[in-house]
């Protein structure tokens, strides 16, 4: 079956975002709603909140007609063939999955078959509807230990440390793989780095549960008093103040990528002449929409320290955050951001705001919803 | 839940074989009822004939009783429930997948579905029943374009360029990391290289269906009338006759190197110091039995080229095999062979027949059913 084509006015498009109520997912919403993109999130609420959903549309200024919701898991191949079937879905974000490390290694058959088996299922009933235009939720785990740094999209990839990780190597690789065995599919894999930050409003953020795995999160519970203080795992790397350097994004930058993306699949941005890294070019379509496999890296191209990332939440908050030393993780490595050329090139697209930025933003979410979701208002 | 031991005699083990009645399967399951351990196959008869299943009780001596059988995909949770109820299973070889490479390409989601999650189902359920003994039928694939010939279990893993391969390699991954995240689990992955030959009955061997991938077939077929003649795919290559060479195994020493795996995973065979290469020792058993994951290549040692096979044919069937020179095929390497020092120090196995011996029981089988299980009696 054919393709649909993407190359229409936004406002004539819909886009099927899985784990559209997450974090990455729910901005990346309000910003395709934003340019006139109509979206339906499909969701379990295993790790998020039908609030999100809410707070979307209040953001965009919508209702369910622009922003429909559906509580269900893209396993579900019944609920996913309702949903194609009652939506004309043009593309797919595909954010939908477990996304925790730690418990990816203590529980690695849940996150295979959720995460591998579930993407499966949604591509069988996309292609059964005619949609064969994804963007994938990838990441910069996939270069494992990197062999450069800034990191460009065509550096080695390497085995990941733990199966969430493997996760992704492995979905890259099955979605390239129906490109290269029906190419009629139109196929973006977006590797982020680290997206901290929230809509400015101050509405939507992350909002992890329990602990949080990530450092900005942690960070921002410190500063509003639910934990009592940051730990700093090493500070004896060779970086210029010893601790770890990652390359952080705003999650509205990031949001906006995929808006990116989307326009490049239409072949309304873009050179026309993929740089190749890893990238691979399908045969040119008489509308000018694209068909291949694309592959982009979503980041700053900036390196910043978990020191840098502490200090500029003091700045944000006003507050002093505690934080204490603590041995190296295993697995953990140096120095890591990205070389953005490419996604700048080809997508028109980079990356606005600072660590600042995203350290205020995520500060204003964190205070405004000191129980994320959960806060009563 | 603990894992069940296998630190007992054959006749007190029974042994679950998903794609019991294809063509390594069906080997292995009368190497399995000769050394007394009783047998539950599963097979969807997707790619195999339920005939095979009547002649591996045949030559076994055996009824049902001994050698169950059931009409079933791993993936059909239900069905693996009911069996896994029914069986008091100790452990799990795992044959059942798609394996044409070529169709994978055309078909990749069936493959990456079929095979990956089917795993995942099955693990799933065993694991549910307390089963976490398994026996993985993997393959020298895994090496990609080998780093270096004898291929060891250490030569660095390489991306496959077809996903029935890459299913390979993520099954690998997916079997280790059960192991990473519960040190119940005892894994064997068995990295084939060409196996060949056929059971000295000529009751049961290698079934094609259509037209045949592999050479032996192939050869098997143009000497019984069914093809014209055999294509050889390039003859510039840098080995003694310009043909690739690859390492072919008799599917009788292939399917002994599972029994062999099954003692070992009891503690009945080994030095009990595995050398590494790849594999995870775990905790010693009071008992003897292993836990971990244990990596082994069943192979000769030894390379045969295109060439040397299709006149091995020739003496064995007494006919003139016509061949013509093609060009090469993408993706093919010169020479490719395993060392297998490993499985012969800890296994205790070692292959033995040769290269004549692999034809002329090919070459029984094949004129003996000349149209496979399909072949009037």
């Amino acid at each position: 079956m054919a393709n649909k084509s993407l190359a229409k006015l936004p406002t004539e498009l819909t886009i099927l975002v899985t784990g559209g109520a997450g974090f990455i997912g729910s901005h990346t919403c309000v910003e395709l709603l934003a340019k006139g993109f109509n979206v339906v999130i499909v969701d379990d609420l295993s790790n998020s909140s039908e609030v999100a959903v809410e707070r979307v549309r209040k953001i965009a200024g919508v209702g369910a007609d622009r922003c429909a919701f559906h509580e269900a898991n893209v396993l579900d191949r019944d609920a996913m063939e309702a949903i194609f079937s009652e939506h004309d879905v043009d593309a797919i974000i595909h954010f939908a999955g477990f996304k925790a490390v730690g418990e990816s290694v203590r529980k690695p058959l849940e996150y295979y078959w959720n995460n591998i088996a579930g993407t499966l299922v949604l591509c069988d009933v996309a292609r059964n509807h005619g949609v064969k235009n994804i963007v994938f939720s990838s990441s910069a785990t996939v270069y494992g230990e990197p062999e450069f740094v800034p990191i460009t999209e065509d550096c080695p990839k390497h085995s990941a440390t733990n199966p969430y990780g493997q996760t992704k190597t492995m979905l890259e690789q099955v979605l390239t793989d129906l490109y290269v065995g029906d190419n009629e599919w139109n196929v973006v894999l977006l590797r982020y780095f680290n997206p901290i930050g929230a809509h400015e409003s101050g509405l939507i953020g992350e909002d992890p549960k329990g602990i949080p795995n990530n450092l900005v999160p942690y960070v921002a519970q410190v500063a509003v008093g639910k934990l009592a203080a940051v730990g700093v795992f090493g500070d004896d790397y060779p970086t210029p103040d010893g601790t770890g350097v990652r390359d952080y994004i705003h999650v509205v930058d990031l949001a906006r990528g995929h808006v990116a993306a989307l326009d490049w699949m239409g072949g309304k941005v873009g050179t026309g002449e993929p740089s190749g890294l890893g990238s691979i070019q399908g045969e040119a379509q008489a509308d000018g929409s694209r068909r291949g496999v694309g592959i982009f890296n979503l980041g700053t191209g900036k390196g910043s320290s978990v020191l840098d990332v502490i200090h500029a939440f003091e700045r944000a908050c006003g507050k002093t955050i505690p934080y204490e030393i603590k041995p190296r993780r295993a697995g953990d490595i140096a120095t890591n951001y990205a070389a953005c050329d490419k996604a700048q090139r080809e997508l028109g697209w980079v990356a606005q705001y600072d660590l600042d930025r995203m350290c205020s933003d995520s500060w204003r979410w964190q205070s405004m919803n000191p129980d994320g979701y959960a806060t009563k208002a």
